[in-house]
C-alpha cells in the first residue's frame, strides 16, 4: 500500500474536541430554545434524488450540487450522444440520479408533501444538519456547513413570525450575541411590492429585490446602475433611492410607509400591516430594526423577511427566513402558507470566537485524572475511578502505570496537556494509608481524600 | 416547474419527531457514558479524498463506496482512453476524486496522522457520525446508518480494552439491554493464530478467519468445505472443529485455551495471558462470554476483538471492534497501537423497538397547550406562555384564535393528535377571573390555577 500525505477536500474541515465543544453549545443552546418552544426535530437524509432538488435553487444552484456518481457500470446506461460530445452537462443526467443535501427547506417541503397524512398542522420543526455547496471556499463560506432551521407550517397567523423572532431574540441572548454586537433586521415582501408600485415599477419587482439583495456588498450607486440597465426609468430609482434611504426607529418607519404605501399600493398597505401586528406583539422591541434595504434573494418568500447580521465584525448574515405562501406546490401540495428561518451554526461560531465569547464559556467538565506508580496501584485506582463514574462523575485512569522508579514525566505531561484539573497519583504510601492524593492543578496545592470526601469535593466542584 | 411524486433514494430514510425521539436518547445515552469516561468528540467531513478511503475496505469496499463527480465540466479531464472503452471502473480517477465516508475508522487513522503534533496521546475519542455504503438494503441494513465510535489510540494497557467493555455493559444497561436480551461476545486475534498453529496451519490463518467470521451465517459445514477447497487438510479440519466447539464459561475456556495453545504456540499463549488479564479486571464479568468462533472480518485486528449481538431476535451484530496496531501505517505513521469499538446506532434502535424496550422510556417531555377563544383570549394566552418558557417550561399556543362562536374543533384535534398532556382554553370568563384553566387531558379534569400556581403544578410533573 502506498503510503502518502493525508489530506482533506477543500472547503471542509475536521472537528477536534476545542472547537466541537463550542460548536455543540451553540447547537445545544439552539435545540433547548426550539424545544422550549414546542417543536419537534425531524432529519432528513443526506443524499436525495435530483429530480427533488434540480430546479430549487436556480441555475446557480444546480451548478453547485454535490453530485453521486450511480453505483456499478454506469457508464452502461449512458446517454451515447452526450458521451460523443462529451457534453459534461448532458451526461450528467444519465450517469448521476442522486445529490447531497444542499438546504433543508427543499428537504422539509418534500418531507412535509410525503407526510402529509401524518402530520398535525401546524407543523412545527427543527432540523438541525449540514448542507452541501460546491461554492469557492473564503471567510465564513463552507463547503460542509450546519444549518439550524426552524419552520411552523399550515398557518397564516403572524403569531408564528412573533414566535421565531422570540426564539431569535432568547438563542442570541443565551450566547451573550447582545443588542451591541448583533443587529436583528425584519422587512416584508409585500412592503417591497408596494414600493414597486409606488415607483410605477410594479412589473420590475423581481429586479428590484434581487438589486437590493446586493446594497450590502455593492453599494447603493451600483445598485441603481444594475437597475437602470434592465431599464428602471431615471424617476423610479430617485424615488426608489429615498425609500431606501429613509431612517427612523421601528415605529417611525413604519408610519412613514403608512403615509407613502397606503394609498398608492393594497398590497404595501397590507405589509405594513402585518410588519405593525407583529411588532405590537414583540418583545424586546428595542431588539429589532424596520430594515427597508432587507430583500433576501429567495423568490419563494411572500410576508415577513428576516435577518441577522454581526455589527462590529465583518461577517455575512448569521441567521434569516421569512414567511413562503407557496413552498410546497413545487411537490403537488398547494396552498401551504409557512413561516421559518435558519441559524447558520459555522458563521455564529466564527462570530463568537471573533468576538472572544468562548471564554466566558465553561465548555469542559470538571475532571480527575488517576496516575498508578506501579501495577497495584492501578488496580486501587480503577476501583476509585468505577466508584466515581458510578456517581456520574467523570473520572480517567491514565493507562500505563509509571515505569519502575516512579517516574511520571509522561503521565504528568498528558495531564497538563489534557487541563484536567485534579490529578490523583497513588503509591505504595497512598495504598497503605488507603488515602486518594489529589493535586489541584491551578494551584499546586495537595490534599488527601476518602472516597466519600472526594465524591462530595467533585460534586461541589461541577 | 413540473410537478411530481417526491420519493427518497433507496435505502435512505426520513426520521420524523417519534423515532428521532429514540434515536436521540440512544445517542445522548452513549455520548453520556463516553464522557463519563473520559473521551473527547471529533467529528470529520462527509467527503473524503479517494485517495484517503480506495483500498482501505478491500475490492468490495471500493466498490460500496458513493463517489462524487468533480464539480464543473468534469468530462473535460476525462481519461480519453477509459471513455472510448465505456469502462466505469477506468474513467472513474479521472471524474471523481470524493467519495462519502465509508465508516469512521479510516477517517479517524487519517485524523490522527494530520493532527499527531496537536494531540495528547494516549488519544481518547469519540465519533457519532452517519456513513454511506451502496449495499443493498435489506433488515438492518441502510445505505445510510449511524456509527458511534471510540476509541484510544498510543497505548498498549489492557486496561484500555477493559475500559471500553466497561463501557459497552454501562451503555446497554442503560438502554436496559439486559444479559438476557443481548450476547458480549470477546476473542483475541492471537488466540485465533495460536489455533492456526495448533493444527498445523499457520500460513492459512486469514483464510482461517475470514471462513469463520461467516459460521453464524453458512453453519460449521460449509465453513470447513470453504476451508477444504483452499487446501486446509482434513486432518486440520477435524481439530479446527474441536476448538470451535468447544463450549464452557469464560475461566473454564481460558483454562482449555492454555492446555492446548501453550506448549504449542508463543502467539497463541500470548493471547490466552491478554485474555486472562483483561477478564480478571472486568466488572460483572457473567456479562462476557468467550466466543471462539468469533474472528472478525477485519484484518487489522491484532489482539482482543469484541461483537454484541442480540439473543432473542434475529439482526447481526449491533457493537464490535477490537485491538489494531498498526492503523496509522497506511498513511504513513506506524507502530501505535489502538483499540476501539462501534455502537450501531440503527440496529440498537431496531432491536430495542423489537424488544417493545422505548414503551418503558418517557421520551416525550411534559407539555401545555394554549388555545385561545378569541384574539384578546390570544394575547392572555401569549403572556402566560412567555412566563412558562421564562421558567423553562415548555409551552405552546395555536397559532389560531377559535373562529367565532368558539368552536375549538381543530384545535382540540392538534391538541389530541399531539399528544399534549395539559390543554389550556382561555375565553372571557377566563380572562375576567385572571385564571388558567388547565384540562388534564388524560383524565379529562379540570383546574383553574393562577400563573405562580400553575409554574409550580408543571414543575412538579416534569
Amino acid at each position: 500500500m502506498s503510503k502518502f500525505k493525508p489530506a482533506l477536500p477543500k472547503g471542509t474541515r475536521d472537528f477536534g474536541p476545542e472547537v466541537l465543544a463550542g460548536r455543540n453549545y451553540i447547537i445545544d443552546t439552539i435545540k433547548d430554545v426550539y424545544e422550549l418552544f414546542g417543536f419537534a426535530p425531524i432529519e432528513t437524509p443526506t443524499m436525495e434524488l435530483l429530480s427533488t432538488l434540480m430546479g430549487k435553487y436556480g441555475d446557480e444552484g444546480d451548478q453547485l450540487l454535490f453530485k453521486i456518481i450511480n453505483s456499478g457500470d454506469y457508464l452502461s446506461k449512458a446517454d451515447e450522444n452526450a458521451l460523443q460530445r462529451k457534453s459534461s452537462t448532458g451526461l450528467l443526467k444519465s450517469i448521476s440520479n442522486k445529490g447531497l443535501r444542499y438546504d433543508l427547506t427543499v428537504p422539509f417541503a418534500r418531507y412535509v408533501v410525503m407526510n402529509r397524512n401524518d402530520i398535525a398542522f401546524p407543523f412545527k420543526r427543527y432540523q438541525i444538519q449540514p448542507v452541501w455547496r460546491a461554492d469557492k471556499p473564503q471567510k465564513g463560506r463552507y463547503r460542509e456547513f450546519v444549518q439550524c432551521d426552524a419552520d411552523i407550517i399550515g398557518s397564516n397567523s403572524l403569531l408564528n413570525e412573533v414566535e421565531l423572532l422570540s426564539i431569535m431574540t432568547e438563542v442570541f441572548d443565551r450566547l451573550k450575541l447582545s443588542k451591541d454586537l448583533i443587529e436583528i433586521k425584519i422587512n416584508n415582501r409585500k412592503v417591497l411590492e408596494g414600493i414597486s408600485e409606488a415607483i410605477g415599477a410594479s412589473d420590475q419587482f423581481r429586479d428590484i429585490t434581487v438589486a437590493i439583495d446586493k446594497l450590502d456588498k455593492i453599494g447603493m450607486e451600483k445598485v441603481l446602475e444594475e437597475l437602470k440597465s434592465k431599464n428602471l426609468s431615471e424617476e423610479a430609482c430617485t424615488k426608489l433611492q429615498k425609500f431606501l434611504s429613509f431612517s427612523g426607529d421601528f415605529a417611525v418607519t413604519l408610519d412613514y410607509l403608512e403615509k407613502e404605501l397606503s394609498p398608492v399600493s393594497q398590497t404595501g398597505a397590507k405589509g405594513v400591516e402585518e410588519l405593525r401586528e407583529t411588532f405590537a406583539l414583540l418583545e424586546n422591541k428595542d431588539r429589532f430594526t424596520l430594515d427597508l434595504t432587507l430583500a433576501r434573494g429567495l423568490n419563494y418568500y411572500t410576508g415577513a423577511i428576516f435577518e441577522v447580521v454581526p455589527k462590529t465584525i465583518k461577517m455575512g448574515s448569521i441567521s434569516g427566513g421569512g414567511r413562503y405562501d407557496d413552498l410546497t406546490d413545487i411537490f403537488g401540495m398547494p396552498d401551504v402558507s409557512g413561516v421559518g428561518f435558519s441559524f447558520g451554526l459555522d458563521r455564529i461560531y466564527d462570530t463568537m470566537q471573533e468576538l472572544n465569547l468562548f471564554s466566558a464559556i465553561n465548555l469542559s467538565a470538571a475532571s480527575i485524572l488517576f496516575i498508578g506508580k506501579n501495577e497495584e496501584a492501578q488496580l486501587f485506582n480503577l476501583d476509585k475511578v468505577r466508584q466515581l463514574r458510578k456517581k456520574g462523575l467523570p473520572a480517567e485512569i491514565y493507562p500505563e502505570a509509571a515505569i519502575s522508579g516512579g517516574k511520571l514525566k509522561k503521565q504528568m505531561k498528558y495531564a497538563n496537556r489534557r487541563n484536567f484539573s485534579n490529578v490523583v497519583v497513588t503509591g505504595v504510601n497512598e495504598m497503605e494509608q488507603r488515602i486518594i492524593k489529589v493535586k489541584t492543578m491551578e494551584t499546586g496545592q495537595e490534599n488527601s481524600y476518602s472516597i466519600s470526601e472526594l465524591i462530595i469535593h467533585l460534586q461541589q466542584q461541577s
